[in-house]
């Protein structure tokens, strides 16, 4: 279907290869670009004046932003309430550790518990309004169930494909969502594969990460809400749970458009961004380090964290570029230390954190204890999901 | 500890007992009335004028409603973030059942996956403001949960009593916030009876619901929130599913405080307010049918929905009184409807509830049945909670 921008707030314009930059219609159903098979990435006119108070305060979800995001039509917007989820001050930790300000994002609190509802809710958005009947998604979890249920709120078939040891909540979730699941002997590359065989006939709309452009602009939402709760005074690091990589590409996608914007002061400087990853699968560390070209031959074994699990991610060579951008690192982190984090998360400031967020936390105490972070530095770590279905692996860990 | 309400934005006076109206110190710890042994409830200047723009706009959460709130001094605040849950819109159930406006507030995506998070926010905040050392509370679940995680934020020791088959997932996240866990042979009731015991010195605060006086303070944001966000124009039939009773009885506390101070026009009709219980526990639906003269020997049995295993709720009369006042009603639910309604919200709406709010959409569609709901009423259905925790007792009842 080609769509017309009649009549809408959104400031797109079009999509740009991430790679070489050509340009392709943000009106047709696009996959990855045609020119390098790499990820598309959407532009927005940023020219002509928009000012903060283009933010729909009326509105406490992510579609606050409304005229920076990719939607054409109101009546398509598929949503649970995703975004604007608490900003949350960490005072016994950050006394504990004697820094002078520690900051958290609670994407836990998002509908189906996790930040992947924000892509999920964009993505599916997109494919209702360009008139998909039905998507399929490879998955470490979350994205597989966040897909499920806004699906089954557009009435759209679900396919989810996720690696067997996924512990149970995961998949039971979706089947409460009426989705089908298939499980693979594997990790999410190994889903990849499976959906590409199995959606050979292109049926399905594909919704792995970066293979359509839009689950990025779900989660840039995460850049502008940070901006808007720190009231424009962004912290100068920021740690990331890197798996696919959109959170750490959107949220700097964000912090580049407000800049554009003048929402940013002109010489307000941006974070470092930090890419934490699970020692178990850290692809993105290897290349970093210099000990492989790219992430394609790496090998990568499963994680407590489920969602860092994704060895040859399609965004590398983007997350890359964050880290160069922003004058950050990739920092990786142990099993042992992602429950540690847990319990201090939990015992400290009663939050229950997915080992992605408890490694988050590890991993800035890792960077000062080098000296990377400095105690009078502001810190904020993204909290990407809730504990809750990570049961199965955790239960019984919670006592030091 | 005394309090002085000093610097305070606050307009709390102070407390009166529900039964007979004595009045009480609102800045002395207080736990039931002395005079007859019922749950004291805040009182509020509200003569003085207060405009709908008291609202906090730039604050997303419960907390935005502070003058109307019992907190004296905001260093005491004690916050996960709670509140400010999404209303969302249920087109395709709607359409099925021929209703012309239903609408579901979700609680669910409250911090520790309740709406129990307001209530414990609130009353261990000011379980702090007055001094206190550490709580205990017996509970079905969800309160247990939410007390444990604002008392580790707060660092204050947390004992939790809660029945033997409560499912795992309950117990194993308190311990996660380093609560003492005790588990108890029978229902909430046989655990307050252990706290009594446990607790007969009194060296920990009682956060049983309604015998201090704060957690129904937090519950009743749910009532401004709902008044907000639907623009000032409040929905004909509220379904709440009702165990103690403080979400029932607070929510319309809070219509009752925006009546007096202007906030909702003045001739606008509040909703009728419907209870909806468990057929293994429903103390309430007995009384309210005249089969007993009070709860006080209802015998019940477990559920699914555990938080409506409450066979000998304090604040019965409380409620009777909501009931009546709003015209309201009563309404029992079976375990297989639970199911039933747990797919229904699942599969059309992209919701994974908890039990209790599966209850409440089966009794709307009981009370459409009857005709004591019409199709062209406007129908606002709380669901209190996600469905994460319940996984023990719901794992593979998805499918039809
Ligand atoms: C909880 C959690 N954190 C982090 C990630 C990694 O996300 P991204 O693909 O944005 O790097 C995932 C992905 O599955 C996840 O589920
Ligand atoms: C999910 C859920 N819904 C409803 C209730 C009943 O709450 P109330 O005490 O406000 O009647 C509970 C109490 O445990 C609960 O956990
Ligand atoms: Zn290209
Ligand atoms: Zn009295």
């Amino acid at each position: 279907m080609k769509l017309v921008a009649t009549e809408t707030l959104s400031r797109l314009t079009s999509l740009h290869c991430s790679a070489c930059g050509t340009k392709y219609s943000a009106f047709d159903l696009q996959r990855t670009s045609t020119c390098c098979t790499l990820p598309l990435v959407a532009d927005y006119d940023l020219h002509e004046p928009l000012g903060r108070d283009a933010i729909d305060q009326a509105d406490s979800s992510m579609w606050r932003y409304g005229a920076l995001l990719p939607l054409l039509h109101e009546e398509n917007k598929v949503t649970l309430g995703e975004g604007m989820t608490p900003m949350l001050n960490l005072p016994r930790l950050a006394a504990r550790h004697e820094l002078s300000s520690l900051l958290l994002k609670d994407e836990g609190q998002n509908p189906t518990g996790s930040f992947k509802a924000r892509g999920l809710s964009m993505a599916i958005s997109k494919a209702k309004e360009l008139g998909v009947d039905g998507c399929i998604i490879p998955t470490a979890g979350n994205a597989g169930v966040a897909m499920a249920a806004y699906c089954a709120r557009a009435g759209l078939k679900a396919v989810v494909v996720m690696p067997r040891h996924t512990p149970q909540a995961f998949k039971e979730e979706c089947y409460w969502y009426g989705a089908e699941v298939e499980l693979v002997d594997g990790l999410i590359s190994d889903c990849g594969a499976r959906v590409r065989q199995r959606n050979a006939n292109g049926a399905l709309l594909d919704i792995s990460t970066l293979k359509e452009p839009y689950r990025l602009e779900g989660k840039k939402t995460m850049g502008y809400e940070i901006a808007e709760q720190l009231n424009w005074q962004l912290p100068d690091v920021l740690l990331y749970p890197a798996g696919g990589g959109t959170g750490l590409i959107g949220i700097w996608k964000a912090f580049q458009e407000m800049k554009a914007l003048g929402w940013l002061a002109p010489h307000h400087a941006l974070p470092r961004m930090v890419a934490v990853q699970a020692k178990n699968c850290c692809p993105l560390l290897e290349t970093y380090a210099g000990r492989q070209p790219n992430c394609h031959s790496y090998q990568g074994s499963p994680t407590l964290a489920n969602g860092l699990a994704v060895p040859h991610p399609l965004g590398e060579a983007m997350m890359l570029r964050v880290l160069r951008e922003s004058r950050g690192t990739v920092v990786s982190v142990s099993e042992e230390d992602m429950l540690a984090g847990m319990r201090d998360l939990g015992q400290q400031e009663g939050l229950f954190v997915a080992p992605e967020g408890a490694a988050v936390w590890m991993a800035a105490r890792q960077l000062l204890a080098t000296g990377w972070l400095q105690r009078n530095e502001s810190v904020l770590l993204l909290n990407t999901g809730s504990g809750q279905k990570y049961m199965d692996n955790v239960a019984g860990r919670a006592m030091r």
